[in-house]
């Protein structure tokens, strides 16, 4: 798997959660790590020295998005996805197989594919596990996704059958056409996607189905859909046992402090979420004191720092009451500043997290963390 | 005049223009100079670090827009202006003298002042000279601007004359109440305003009056209010030789390359424009090869710098097709960096300015400089 690798380097004494170390061609990442969601090739509102400082190693970018604007063809001509993002770190592309399914309103989906309409300038696109890879392949990312079906409901137990059914079907075609575009050789790893809904059984017989191809990394699909907090927990706690202990476990799309101190029990390694940049543009700002509203007028006046147990480089010199009056007026630096404090928060928080598991005390970490930011200042 | 001085280093042969040094408690910069424009205490989409990197010195922010949110008693709470831009260099607040006569609609103007509706909440608010001192006064920039009378038509004989009149009798109210306030001993400098219009005697007579105030520096207001390039030229060429030579002269509210150029040569040494902010947001860069539409198709693909004349380096990594495509998708990440670049690029022309100044070789610059940058790609 040239320029892939997965370290473990430690466990839990009291849970599944481990400390590694994912390798890519560009460059290693310490996990559990959180990857911050460049959708459309861009962290929205954050400069890549920013992203970096703030934190971040590996950031995503969605498939689907690219190939509807400005097009694979584009961003290959361009140099790749490392050159459009200007990101030297790793970079992942989610599939856009979530995206398309969380769409069904305007797709219709074949046991060879799914066609939909654009949501760029309304026209007919067909995606297919082969269409998908190959768009991958010249957008360039370090880790590919393989196409999954994501059912929209994730109780409807003979939707979840079908979807999982599909996903390992075309999960075969994803790893055969990856294959066939050069693999790891290329410089490209392709992660499968469990799917399975809230039914352990079908949980654990998508682990399996996916686990017979050896990939790089597997992910956990079709969570933090809306099936709430414990069922998410219990999918993952039914699938993690049975994904092989020595490759990366990338939990998609999740998301808060407590998702991730349950997963990270459970032997999760990699998250993504658009939480920290989608709240810092709304002035959400997630601070160990608890969220923060800063529109909220009590802020005003407020002459402190954010956060003085999180301070972020970027917000040297900002008061609370600043921040608040700039999301207050809508001016775009207050959305920029607390987006890049709370991608700092998220990664500090995993950077803590991995000392905890070194130093075995996760869980009273987690009492910590969790009694502290669950809160509302 | 404790902590402000200014000192003209050389002038051209062939025209007015002269570089100089203007001093302030907060710094000293090179003129002619352009002061980058953030309103509401924020340059649009600009980290104050980055707005360094791009050149700036003095920064501006608007009385009026501060005083109605979040209200300068919540600046000087928060440490006055310097902190609340997070800006240690020079800050100038404008007046709010054009804003006020910007939206006329909505105000009604007496000899004593000027009442408006607030356009946050709706509110009546009373604008007078003292008023507007003490404002600014609790914001607490390096220079402050009188309050002056706008004319909305500079074509309007009577009603120009009419501004002059208040404006200067408004100077006298100002100055006085500045100097109850502490005056320059406070840290702080009052510019005094010229009026005028489009009438050659009318302004001759504004500067006179204005003139028999000893300011720290004097501004040429009432100019790019829609009266055109020429009659502006014109009403700066009518003002500049009665100004004294020894204070710096600032021309409010401009503008492009050409009307710097026009300026300088007249002996302006400060400016302050939103264009290039304005124009950065709405993906239109300035560039040594013309003004370029970024949202334009041809530049999708395009795999060059934006200005391999003028590399900001803020964008250093991206190219034309990246910004095109971040522009396309109205990503914020766009009119961030498009702003940088265009910031970047008028602080550049100023500084090749002041050096065609020392060389006594402005007029080609000039030459070349027009005839790149007034090009469209």
């Amino acid at each position: 798997m040239d320029g892939f690798s997965f370290e473990v380097h430690g466990t839990c004494p009291d849970s599944d959660a481990r400390r590694g170390t994912f390798t890519t061609p560009h460059g290693e990442m310490s996990t559990p790590a959180f990857m911050p969601v460049g959708t459309r090739g861009t962290v929205k509102g954050v400069q890549p020295r920013d992203l970096a400082q703030a934190g971040a190693r590996m950031i995503l970018a969605n498939t689907l998005h690219l190939h509807l604007r400005p097009g694979e063809e584009i961003v290959r001509r361009l140099g790749g996805l490392h050159r459009f993002m200007n990101w030297d770190g790793p970079i992942l592309t989610d599939s856009g197989g979530y995206q398309v399914f969380s769409m069904a309103d305007i797709s219709t989906i074949d046991d060879d594919g799914v066609t939909f309409k654009s949501i760029v300038d309304g026209d007919a696109v067909r995606f297919t596990p082969e269409r998908v890879m190959d768009i991958q392949r010249d957008l360039g990312a370090d880790v590919i996704m393989a196409f999954d079906h994501c059912p929209k409901d994730p109780h409807d137990r003979a939707l979840v059958q079908a979807a999982n059914d599909r996903t390992h079907h075309w999960l075969a075609r994803c790893v055969t056409r990856w294959r066939e575009n050069g693999g790891t050789d290329r410089g490209q790893a392709l992660f499968g996607i469990v799917q399975g809904g809230v039914f352990d059984d079908l949980r654990k017989a998508s682990v399996e189905a996916v686990c017979e191809h050896d990939l790089v990394g597997y992910a956990i699909g079709g969570v933090s859909v809306g099936e709430g907090r414990e069922a998410m927990s219990d999918a993952v706690a039914a699938a993690t046992p049975l994904l092989p202990a020595d490759r990366p476990r990338y939990l998609m799309g999740v998301g808060t402090p407590r998702d991730f101190f349950d997963a990270v029990e459970r032997g999760v390694d990699l998250f993504d979420c658009v939480t920290p940049t989608r709240h810092g543009r709304n002035a959400q700002a997630f601070t160990s004191r608890g969220r923060i509203n800063l529109r909220n007028g009590r802020w005003k006046g407020c002459d402190e720092v954010l956060d003085p147990n999180c301070m972020s480089p970027a917000l040297e010199g900002f008061s609370i009451g600043v921040l608040s009056h700039l999301c207050r007026a809508n001016e775009m630096l207050g959305g920029m500043l607390v987006t890049l404090h709370n991608l700092y928060f998220f990664h500090q928080l995993m950077e803590r997290m991995r000392g905890a598991i070194q130093d075995g005390n996760l869980a009273a970490l987690r009492t910590k963390v969790l009694s502290e930011c669950e809160g509302r200042a």
